[in-house]
């Protein structure tokens, strides 16, 4: 059984997602359709591209991943589907896929041109459910990529700038929050081995976390590790730094947003 | 494998909608089961009405579709079963499928009284789980409808009210609100036939939409149409007249509500 | 296709629930994975023992079900897997299987420590994923329990103290609300069967239901059995003393919330 999985913005309080459902079902009966979130907010296409980087390993090989966040529906940008170590992904080129494309060896990319493999009748406001849907499901049942479009190089495809943490001129690591979880958890774009990095690989390090005019002191291994209440970081299960207050909720805690910077010093 | 489908107002907070998949597994251990929603605001019959209608076509023939929205649960109200162009749709008779009376040719109506094909127990607060559910995964796996219960014509069941958009005496296109999306996307109940005909089909038409007291001139056909957050017009993927923003979010921006009235106007 | 359940409080905003799915397909391509809830709030154990308590029976005999309500994740408690009258429970043993121990006959419980079922990289944060997941799914492949942990006693798990109504020395029921439902229901952690008893089966019964300073008089058995907007009490979908208001909402119409007392006087 193939697995389709669909990441969108399309919340769950309208047809959307189960429309798309409806037309993979028709092309591919027996494909197990795994919803990873449709609750990315509204056209971010920056929490989107964290959520797709850290979620697609955990699936089978030949995992068709769909992925609609597409605020230019309709207009000029083109639908790419994305081959990479056994993957597809599917997706609007609009950036979304940036981080897969640095992920490992791009196999392939095309632009999805084939009109055989999209519904008959083609909206301008719903290519999720006209184009992706249709032709992952066509992917899924052993279409070859080829089939679908042209070939394009990474140098035609649009990449999302300053979605990684840098260092700045004081030496100092800069990132923000990409997501917040359901428990208040704020998750960074430093990644556990920038950290790594950063502390030379010293184990004994304790670096300071700024969030805002907050600190938190180095970096722990579990929840629990500081007492109730109480914050702490850690590296999260995404693989990437992560601020938490032990049964808490750091969002309210330190009062901060999507998209806030954060900085670790040693 | 057969698709069985899924229409509620019982949200997923609570153990509900699960309980219903429990069921059909126990029955149809291959069914393929879909959410179309489970966010139908509580016993709103017009709001599910429309979304049934926008989407069953989208799901392979001979799905299966069970629609949920039951306020008079454990009262004298029937439970049916309509077998419309290679699709069925159970329900409670209490209008939820009007709108689906009127797509096609209807092969066959029954009230559904056999027990056998309920669960063991019926509760008297849940036929979701205990008749619906039960009934749904034994016609997906084929028992006829006439199996389930005694036949009934379109005379004998219940219809909603004023669904339709309606011409006035000064000639004007008066249609409601009836579902607005994630996106503050404002979905009418104006068919774009109806659009058509009122325009004469002159592709140059362009018909003024009264919103409150607000007007947007002109009926587009992408969300980037208009410039940024400025209001227009399309056909929305339903096939309805939509009122967006460009990415913004019209709800707020004319401060309206399901429901409010929308007037065409050439 | 064997089954497997999910029950967890990780809301649906993450990619969390997403890759627990990845996993198990990725373990057992062939499973039939059901959400029971994700909606469970953060880390509230009660409300997770009743919900599991109340689904289980309604999927197939051999299901796997997950439950993940995991506030000590990384810390020192075990996680297990229970086999119950044809089901198999996984969870953190912290108290949220107490229900599950007294529905039948337990017939193995072990502690779940062979990591070759686990997957390759264990995070301290997300065992749901890591551990629960892959667990499950070689479970739901035939793995045997004894192969995943030593077998542990009834004795030697953790339970939640207080979770049963109680008679109170002035003989009143006493229990609380565990659940409030999207419609706004109260329900309680008073079974049918201790009505019941209280009412010594006596059908004629009108017991007072209070809850804070208001009473609904009598168990009716239908939400139309009152008024529109009036208050009932009945036996809900769970088996569970259930305080409703025909076509409202009784938690706003009674002020209350969860943990709030009821009580039941003849």
């Amino acid at each position: 059984m193939p697995t389709i999985t669909l990441l969108t913005d399309f919340g769950i309080d309208d047809e959307y997602v189960g429309l798309m459902k409806g037309v993979i079902l028709s092309i591919n009966p027996s494909a197990a359709i795994v919803d990873i979130t449709h609750q990315i907010d509204p056209q971010d296409l920056i929490q989107a591209a964290f959520t797709i980087k850290s979620s697609y390993c955990y699936f089978p090989k030949n995992t068709v991943h769909l992925i609609v966040v597409d605020p230019g529906v309709g207009g000029k940008r083109d639908i790419i589907a994305v081959q990479m170590m056994g993957h597809i992904f599917i997706a609007p080129d609009n950036g979304v896929l940036t981080l897969i494309y640095d992920e490992g060896n791009i196999d392939a990319i095309v632009r999805i041109e084939n009109s055989t493999y999209f519904l008959k009748s083609v909206s301008q406001t719903f290519h999720g459910r006209d184009i992706i849907a249709p032709v992952g499901a066509h992917i899924a049942n052993g279409v070859e990529l080829n089939r679908v479009g042209a070939e394009l190089g990474l140098r035609d495809i649009v990449r999302l700038p300053d979605l990684r943490s840098s260092i700045s001129q004081k030496g100092e690591l800069i990132g923000k929050i990409v997501s917040i979880d359901r428990f208040g958890n704020l998750i960074t774009n430093i990644e556990s081995k920038q950290v790594n990095d950063y502390c030379q690989r010293d184990q004994s390090c304790k670096p300071q976390i700024w969030i805002g005019q907050n600190i938190v002191v180095g970096i722990t291994t579990t929840y629990e590790s500081a007492a109730q209440n109480q914050p702490l970081a850690l590296i999260g299960s995404r693989g990437f730094l992560e601020v938490a207050v032990n049964k808490g909720c750091a969002k309210q805690h330190f009062n901060v947003k999507k998209g806030d910077r954060v900085k670790v010093i040693i």
